[in-house]
């Protein structure tokens, strides 16, 4: 039996204590409760999106339990956003301290007011894991206005520079097909991983390049893949040369180290590498969104880390697993202008600060890499099996995807490995996304790949 | 001696647990330990609007108190954002139960996996206090992600609406000179509040209308406010033809009950009716700005309940003194595609839920017409006092502003005041603004008026 190939290794007792040891279903997801749940939500709004409702008081690191006593174990983590798993036992000891209460009545107007731990706080947390170079750091709410701000001071920085110059022309961001930076009005002009996000919406007159489309295995391809990578450079100054004839030049190239929303594309180290020159060439800022990417999921905190460079941007924007959204900046790029009413969330920091002492305590960028590298190769198993429902096994760490031959198949079988405990999404036209915890393990992976496997095997 | 004119008198008993009996100040303001604290976020980030550091722990009911141990009576309340004051005991016990605990740690999507007491918290805290025929509503995380996705459900109604006439126009939304609306880009097309703030960052060609210049005091005008209003209702219909003309059609009309960050600009009931007719009669969403005049400050929950309307809106923002974003929305304004990860934050639900809770148990918003009445009362006073420095003193509520002879002037007093115990906020080009929590008594206006007009005898 297929099934079984992968077996389940028991896990350390230790790590048992705040996660479950498999998942345990009950009913079909939706179950009944769910389903009156959404009935009853759809009276106040738009439910058309909601997969199911959560007990989340019983969820337990890499699984999360629904209304209907459903527990599964989660490779999706509300869209790639809680980073060690539901309820850690040093988050819930950080929000039980009594000291901590006030943080959470009194949100403040960081811009004006900080509290007087503010400083330490960011240094603690933030500044902790700066990228390379990039020792100031603004927070924001979430990663839409991280981007939002991080265009608004991409705009006034390449206007300073240019402050000499007569007239006044418009200037613009230019972006990637596929690229996905939110979808508040300024980053839903740079997003472009699906056309229903852009329709009705007024946008901007901005420049759009290619993104490499790359062959996998990489190692197989890589002759093919540098000539594809070549031309989409090519075409990314031929854009930001027409633009500034145009008059809009280029202030800034925005791009996500991995396509995420659009599909978990890739690109090589070297194609970042020739992009970050091509910007400095041209005097047009370069930001890096880490929305999805950041956080440890690659095995490195940074996905541009892997690119192995010094000065690798001059904007990182973050959000999702690291609670609070922001961007880091080169001192040249100093958020003059940059304003709104709360400026981020100090308890959103405190979180951040416990979190990343875990990530340190725990090792769990190094069990991530562990992790990653049995998960990709369990798919590589997995689509030599089934090569006509898989194909392009892809990833880096846990941060892993794999194509499915249509959409209809893509949906049968996410279903599927939801009604056996197991929570993925997809990404682009035809693909899944894996989007783990930071403590996902080893034997998370065979878990998972026992119930993806005879998932498949009934789509054979 | 005009200094003791408005007597202080003594708190109850019962208000003053969770309340200061008056300022306390050890040094000017900033104190020394605050240009530390500064100096040192200084290296971290952009620090020109920092006014000074707080010690939140500290702080209680209206008085904030900083971290060099000065007590300050806060009638600017974090840019008008905190609705009870600080540290009130009901919040302290909510945070403290740890049945909300994993409520704090475990951030859901919640447009795709919220949390069981979704609905419920809800229907407890947002939709009890939902305007006149608005059942329905979107949390989202800050004010200016309410008002751009309320600007895209706008776009895709009247989109759909129209969605048979053939051709694809770009759509425009009308606002007012000196709205402020966010920073965003979509919302900084429609924020004139202030040049600076749109400087630099590329814009869309959409209408902008003169808002109402009022004569105060109101009632003295009568007439030739009027007149006043009706020209600028004249200008709007001629902007919404030539938009139309232009093919960029208005899909809404976005307006604040007063206008805040402008200078507090009010117009009357009458005015927004009108405006709300013209909507209707033009096909245009009529979007009501609550942000920073909702959660009670004008003595009823929402500013626009005071134009005495059924049907007033299509749709309300808010943000600020609800602790949560979002938009209440008619039904044909559903907001399908409307979408982020996070879409708002149920921790901030819990909050806002008791924070209701104590509006009501304390009849607040009586409380705030008392107070706001005392108020504007000794500010017309002051304003008969010191006809040379103070003019148009008007508000609604404790939602109230008094102009002063010239911008320079204004920052004297402002800071004068600070260093006396009374922290207040500027608007517009020559305005103060008073924003207090609801929790601001008879009393604590009593002790601002004295302090006040100790500053203005010394500017005489």
């Amino acid at each position: 039996m297929n099934s079984c190939r992968y077996v389940s290794k028991a896990a350390p007792k230790t790590q048992v204590e705040f996660d479950y040891d498999g998942p345990s279903m009950k009913t079909s997801v939706p179950g009944t409760r769910s389903q009156e749940l959404t009935k009853q939500l759809g009276d106040i709004q738009n439910v058309g999106a909601i997969n199911f409702f959560c007990n989340y008081d019983e969820s337990r690191g890499n699984y999360l339990v629904d209304v209907d006593g459903n527990r599964m174990l989660d490779i999706y983590t509300q869209i790639s956003s809680i980073p060690i798993g539901y309820n850690h036992p040093a988050l819930l000891k950080l929000m039980s301290n009594p000291n901590n209460l006030s943080t959470l009545v009194n949100r403040p107007a960081l811009g004006i007011l900080p509290p007087e731990n503010f400083p330490n706080k960011l240094t603690e947390s933030l500044l902790s894991v700066a990228p390379s170079g990039m020792g100031r750091v603004q927070t924001m709410a979430c990663g839409s206005c991280s981007n939002e701000n991080a265009y608004k001071a991409m705009f006034i920085w390449y206007r300073n520079k240019e402050r000499d110059v007569p007239g006044c022309p418009e200037l613009s961001i230019l972006s990637f097909m596929g690229a996905f930076h939110g979808r508040t009005m300024g980053c839903l002009a740079t997003t472009h991983s699906k056309a229903i996000h852009k329709l009705d919406v007024p946008s901007f007159d901005w420049p759009i390049a290619p993104f490499p489309k790359l062959q996998y295995p990489l190692e197989e391809f890589s002759r093919e893949n540098a000539q594809e990578e070549a031309r989409c450079l090519e075409e990314v100054e031929d854009l930001i040369v027409k633009w500034r004839q145009k008059g809009k030049p280029v202030a800034g190239i925005v791009i996500e180290p991995i396509q995420a929303e659009g599909g978990d594309n890739h690109a090589s180290p070297d194609f970042f590498r020739s992009l970050r020159n091509i910007a400095c060439k041209h005097g047009c800022a370069f930001h890096v969104d880490e929305v999805q990417t950041g956080g440890g999921n690659t095995g490195k905190f940074w996905a541009h880390e892997h690119w192995g460079m010094d000065d690798p941007a001059d904007i990182v924007s973050f959000s999702k697993k690291l609670l609070t959204g922001g961007y880091y900046h080169k001192d040249e790029l100093q958020p003059y202008r940059i304003f709104n009413t709360w400026m981020g969330d100090p308890s959103k920091n405190l979180l951040l600060a416990e979190v990343l002492n875990v990530i340190r305590k725990e090792n769990l960028l190094e069990e991530v890499t562990r992790s990653g590298k049995a998960l990709i190769n369990g798919l590589y198993e997995l689509q030599a099996q089934y090569p006509g429902i898989l194909s392009r096994a892809r990833g880096q760490g846990t941060f892993c995807a794999i194509d499915i031959c249509d959409d209809a198949t893509r949906s049968s079988i996410l279903l599927k490995a939801r009604d056996k405990g197991v929570l993925l999404g997809g990404c682009g036209d035809r693909s899944i996304r894996f989007r783990p915890a930071l403590v996902f393990k080893d034997y998370h992976v065979h878990i998972f790949l026992n119930i993806f496997n005879e998932v498949l095997a009934q789509h054979k």
